[in-house]
């Protein structure tokens, strides 16, 4: 089976030019099949100040309202996404910009709430691996910005650390995936304010006493979360630390794994 | 060879979202491969005077300072494409949105000019035919913004009846290709104010007769100089006309044909 590997970057990264290309450079390097996976960083919600359209957010996630997805679809897919591209392609990648509805690569349905109105805020459906696995084999590097669609034609936010999930999900009955959440921390931390006190590994059974202890800062369990599902549909490695040290993560000298179970004595 | 349906789209088909509906309707439902272009209709200008953002045109072109690039990028490869491949999608035709740097689909380079600076305006170097035959033969429909690159990553605003002309021309070798550029007039007109003074056809010698006789209105010459230059580089066919009577333009019962040369009596 062929190695993949899914990046998801965000927040600093995607905002600060410097380090966006000094991690372009590191990841182009990483030997062999790789897809990236943003989110949206700043400027969204700047560019929507700038406009005045208001934001609101229920429970970490954007409410999106029809004025604030022509936003995020201008500057996910539209801005970040191109600009991922075009420096990729001048450092020799053959990237391909994507959102979900290209090739239809995912397919979404606006989320169903019983309080909540998200507006128009997408749960995915499903990855169309045959399309990912083609652009690959014929050596394009794909970067997806995390807007999908629905059946009706209707452009969704989704959330982009689920699409990175969904999509290692998918692609892993073909490839022996290694799935990697970047952000800000070295990895997942004892004390959040602390760099130093990195967990350098996670099995279900420590995730439960931490976070029983309430030693998991609540901002990483949705992250977690999602990598023990991956784990569970077939991801072969989840990784969690920072965008700069890409490397050093997938060689285990940095960052946090994720473990599907406790390692045996 | 393979027939290839190319069509350039602009103004109010794109801005009026009753106009893109149908015209996607009658678009995917023409008979063979095709490649839709799109330009960028009101909303880039409209976005940039909300933030306060000057424009400045010069011969019909608009002048792409840093602000510009990334309201441009944003609206054409962002907003506009992902919602012509949402919708095209929605219709059960496979699209991917495309603008030139992804998949290296088109080279260009910042233009230069003895007196004037454009700003961040791409010329076009080339187009990556084998990509885009590859895409057509996968089955997917390339939807492609007028955003292109250049060597060093730098996004460019480039002119998008030149991208259709040029994808023309480099897709002629291997398919025989009808470009169609719709606007919003049934086709070149004696009086422009007047849809039924419509030209049928334009052979080289009635064009210069036209000219000189200064019967074409300015703002079509650009593009009649465009089609001509696509005859002569192997296009098959260049069509002039209206979005809606896309159908129509292809069977010659609407717009006006440019012909390589004058019919034979």
């Amino acid at each position: 089976m062929e190695d993949l590997i899914i990046v998801k970057i965000g927040g600093n990264v995607i905002d600060e030019e410097d380090k966006l290309s000094s991690f372009l450079h590191l990841f182009g390097a990483l030997p062999g099949k790789k897809i990236l996976v943003h989110g949206g960083g700043k400027l969204a919600t700047s560019l929507a100040g700038r406009l005045g359209i208001q934001q609101q957010l229920i429970e970490g996630r954007r409410i999106t309202d029809a004025e604030t997805l022509k936003i995020v679809t201008m500057v996910y897919a539209g801005y970040i996404n191109k600009r991922i591209v075009a420096e990729l392609q001048s450092l020799g990648f053959d990237a391909l910009g994507l959102c979900g509805a290209d090739a239809k690569i995912i397919s979404a349905h606006k989320r169903i709430h019983p309080s909540i109105d998200y507006g128009f805020v997408g749960d995915v459906d499903g990855v169309n691996s045959q399309r990912l696995s083609e652009f690959l084999q014929a050596g394009l590097l794909p970067v997806i910005a995390p807007i999908s669609s629905d059946k009706e034609g209707q452009l969704l936010n989704t959330n982009a650390d689920t699409i990175a999930q969904e999509i290692a999900k998918a692609m892993s009955p073909s490839h022996a995936v290694q799935l990697v959440y970047t952000f800000e921390k070295s990895g997942v931390l004892l004390d959040a304010s602390d760099d130093s006190t990195i967990i350098p590994s996670i099995s279900p059974s420590q995730y439960q006493k931490l976070k029983a202890e309430q030693k998991i800062f609540a901002g990483m369990i949705p992250k977690i979360d999602n990598a023990f599902a991956a784990l569970q549909h077939g991801v072969k490695k989840v990784l969690i630390g920072k965008a700069e040290k890409i490397a050093a993560l997938l060689s285990g000298e940095s960052g946090t794994e994720i473990l599907a179970e406790a390692p045996k004595a």
